[in-house]
């Protein structure tokens, strides 16, 4: 065996310190990285000799192969040389000549951490949410669809039929504003059901409504400029808006929906305004078709823009259909949000803006030359659930199965927690809110639930102001009507044993 | 018959001029909305007697079906009441009570256009990019990979296998940072093949690189801030940069790849750099060593952050790897963006970015409660894609490939094009750039290709300023090696034609 030299020794030592066994990272990539930036630093000298391998392996206590590996990849790379019977060494010139960079001392100075951005400072300032218990979905987690009761092995064959015809187009990914087929199938189901005035040419699709949210404030809104939100509202708008570098100004939320006189009398000015307005999340209230008409027409005068949200409109369970906003807008002024989160499974990343007649070319132009906006294969399987009925037979069913388990939640609410709990109506989707007494904080409540193994968002996650009464959120897509009625006992009981 | 009086009359005549057979809105939805729209602005008052539905649709001449459809909605949502034997009314009372809406005059004033940010006005000020010659991609359309060798069945196996999976989970969407097992692939993948310093947890999913510039910066450039770009480059980092409201800062690119004292010059206390240190796009250099250490340590210096956008190095056809630059940054100021658009197919929306450890936890806070990022079923089929190895192993044929087209490619332009066009050296992926005669347009020469019906880019489509040498860009991924040849030639002829 080769002698160890003390140079070569100190040398070694100061490689040691890298090769750490908790990251998931490779030794031998952890060797290379650490010898290649100490050679370049000028902390291990051109020329000088390596141990051999069999010493390396020793002295960093792990297998020879490790250490060829590392060793023939900086080989490869010009920072090693070998030589018959003289061992491995550090090349004379590093591989790219004319650049030595100066040695280091031993100790390096930390770097000053990464600059954030404001939206960056914003966002990590919101926290990371309610916090779950476990992976698997609990009575009442919100957001989910009854994903047992999707067609699966339909739309699995679709899928498959999808791929098996994988022309080039299909791999290519196709036309930046989304599938032709799919954005016609689109066009189609808003018109029809929810009474939107829709061209194809309108319909752009995107990779989810996170996507389009950040493209709409992209598009209609400068840093700065003021932006309603519902308050309480859904998360994702307010993380889009904080996103964006705009201001988010909170606009209260009643009986009638969003407040409109509120939130002129806060931000006349405002650029967007972004709201639920066929069913309000979290409150599930619906906006009043005289509040639909202020807002229309404060933003035709203002020039404002409307991002209406219609995440889950399409699962009204009984009453007259509501008509979508952007159906009585005569002035161009909504830009309409939808999603397959819901009404398909949140696993697929797809939904979609459209846009008013007059934005058309300014989406298609910040679209151009882009890639797809989201899976073609998805989106070309997506178009034949649609054209051929499968989507609109799967609504027609969940609507009736979304009824049943609004009817079981709000049955059991009422008979087991009534003196308590306060459940707004619910005739649409697959949420409800609960409200509890004043002055009971929605926050020990939660956590109280929470020990009792039973899921609840508390209404005040969802505000952007403190204060307000608390209340609970309940998701009850995903719960069967025995469950959601196990769920409710064991609320009750721990609500009560208080 | 029921007769049709004056006053109705007058209602229908405003509302025929709705009805458009040019537009895909079905006609039913037409009717539909322009009555509603007419009830609610007070022009139809509120118990007007209507025609019959036969009146009407003779009147409007459509089917009597298209008519009942209409008025059927209208009388779900309590716009008409029906009663026995006195036909349909507008509601005496509008279905939201205390709600009456001024009546407007017969014509209505044209709303003002939407107002746009700032940044979609930059982004429609740079045009829709270069005319396609119809959508079969024509010899040497760049971006495209080899489409035909991709193992279309075995990634459509693996798909199928995915779904047949097809659990709650996956169906749920998972991680808001990405499907678990393709966060290890992309690791390992980055740390053997690229040299990356990376573990799991600093890789963030993206639904493709636009996404994934898009994000960081909105994490680390505010509104206004500087940031570098390759000049010529890239047009999706231009567009993304102008997305969100940033300074572009052309910085030019000579043999040795970004000119980083030029840019020191021109903003030195830039934010964010943008560039493809491995293979600049569309120029094909390499960033010299001695470059990546002078702009790692300004950006150390400077705490400016830098996004190495490694498209297509893993397409390396010959001599020794070159390392990522996120592999030579001590100091944590390198954000590395991957895609699968060029390595797997474009119709795939699927990219990461690698964060630096300091900011795992904002990006991860930043995509809190959000949710996955890109296809559940695509990232699971794509994880056991690397993890079996098809990738490694797809990767290795490709390299062969692209070495065999860019040879076929290089021969022949030298051969046949050899005193008009200059072809740069290429080592690595997809397309090579050809520098013209100086004086030379390449608009022009790109016109005259395209009469012949040869695709090329042309160089000056990629500068962020003007002036500069003109050249083509040639896309030889997608070409079989004789269709390559035979496209030279007919390019020749019309080079040597006019």
């Amino acid at each position: 065996m080769r002698t160890v030299g003390a140079d070569q020794k100190r040398a070694l030592a100061s490689l040691l310190l890298r090769v750490d066994r908790k990251t998931s990272a490779p030794l031998h990539a952890q060797i290379d990285q650490a010898l290649r930036a100490r050679i370049l630093a000028g902390a291990v000298k051109p020329g000088t000799r390596l141990p051999s391998s069999r010493t390396l392996a020793a002295e960093l206590g792990v297998a020879r192969t490790t250490v060829l590996l590392a060793l023939d990849a900086l080989q490869a790379e010009g920072y090693l040389v070998a030589a018959p019977r003289s061992g491995v060494r550090v090349a004379p010139e590093l591989p790219e000549q004319g650049f030595a960079p100066a040695p280091v001392g031993t100790a390096r100075a930390p770097s000053a951490p990464p600059r954030l951005s404001r939206a960056a400072r914003a966002l990590v300032g919101l926290g990371t949410g309610a916090p779950r218990l476990g992976a698997a979905p609990r009575p009442f987690r919100p957001g989910l669809p009854a994903l047992d009761l999707f067609p699966i092995a339909l739309w699995s064959r679709l899928v498959a039929r999808a791929q098996s015809r994988a022309s080039a187009r299909l791999l290519e990914g196709g036309d930046p504003t989304g599938h032709p087929g799919l954005r016609q199938a689109i066009s189609e189901h808003v018109v029809a059901a929810r009474g939107a005035r829709c061209t194809p040419e309108q319909v752009f699709v995107t990779a989810g409504t996170q996507q389009a949210f950040e493209e709409v404030l992209r598009l209609v809104v400068d840093p700065g400029d003021p932006v309603w939100l519902e308050d309480p509202g859904y998360l994702g708008a307010r993380r889009a808006v904080l996103g964006a570098g705009a201001r988010a100004v909170p606009v209260p939320v009643d009986d009638e929906g969003l407040d409109v006189e509120a939130g002129v009398r806060r931000a006349p000015r405002a650029r967007l305004v972004i709201l639920a307005p066929s069913h309000q999340y979290p409150l599930g209230v619906t906006l009043s078709l005289g509040r639909r008409m202020a807002l229309l027409r404060w933003a035709e005068a203002e020039r404002a823009m409307i991002l209406e949200d219609d995440y889950d409109s399409e699962f009204r369970h009984r009453g007259r259909p509501l008509t979508a906003l952007q159906g009585l807008d005569d002035a161009g002024r909504v830009l309409y949000v939808g999603t397959f989160s819901k009404t398909m499974f949140p696993g697929l990343r797809l939904g979609y803006v459209v846009v008013p007649p007059a934005l058309v070319d300014v989406f298609g132009a910040a679209r151009a030359s882009l890639p797809a906006p989201a899976s073609a294969l998805e989106q070309a399987a997506l178009a034949t659930f649609m054209d051929e009925g499968h989507f609109a037979r799967h609504l027609r069913r969940m609507r009736g199965v979304y009824r049943e388990r609004a009817e079981a939640l709000l049955d059991t609410l009422r008979s087991r927690c009534g003196g308590v709990l306060e459940p707004s109506p619910c005739d649409t989707g697959m949420q409800l809110c609960a409200m509890l007494p004043r002055g009971v904080s929605d926050l020990v409540v939660r956590d109280r639930a929470a020990r009792a193994g039973i899921e609840v968002a508390p209404l005040s996650d969802y505000r952007l102001t403190r204060g307000g009464r608390g209340g609970l959120v309940f998701g009850f897509g995903a719960i069967r009507p025995a469950a959601i009625r196990t769920g409710v006992e064991s609320l009750a009981r721990a609500l009560h044993s208080a």
